[in-house]
């Protein structure tokens, strides 16, 4: 619970998140809309993997990443439960985006 | 929002919030919880007020703190919508606590 929360505590990995609700991005592609350094976007990556929320994919130079909305949703849930909070599943706006190996079958 | 989700992404912070789910309480009740030094604990309270998931009211030298469960709920739903997450508002569990002044009433 302590990597979700600190995975969501920077303004840059939120963003990300944000980005990749539609659909996977390329490492590249994510990097060109934050100037910030190559090694501290790695940096982000490897906190928001470790947490479980995204997922990624290396194929040669490239690395693809996509959003683990279900990790996070649950994770927000347990969290919501625990406290009792007035939060519960239910869809609240679009459609998440599929993975990769889902978009190509 | 960062504010908030650097608050949560504590272990203690978490459990202070969850002690706070059923009633307001006085710091030293807290403090009997946690085998951590009186400072530190004030670092957690200090930033539980900052992301204004707690209030406190002073009463000579006792303190007492509250949840503020609305701040929390507002907050994980307008970034779970950001996120297109599947979350939205409904009552997951019990009854809040009330705040001193609903309770004196």
């Amino acid at each position: 619970m302590s990597t979700v929360f600190k995975a969501l505590a920077d303004p840059t990995r939120r963003h990300i998140l944000q980005m990749l609700k539609t659909r996977p991005m390329g490492a590249g592609e994510i990097a060109d809309h934050f100037p910030i350094s190559k090694s501290t976007l790695s940096a982000h990556f490897a906190m928001l993997r470790e947490a479980g929320l995204v997922g990624s994919e290396k194929s040669g130079k490239n690395v693809t990443y996509w959003l683990n909305a279900t990790v996070l949703e649950e994770a927000l849930l347990a969290f919501a439960s625990a406290l009792d909070l007035n939060l519960t599943p239910g869809r609240a706006g679009g459609t998440p985006a599929p993975k990769p190996a889902e978009r190509r079958s």
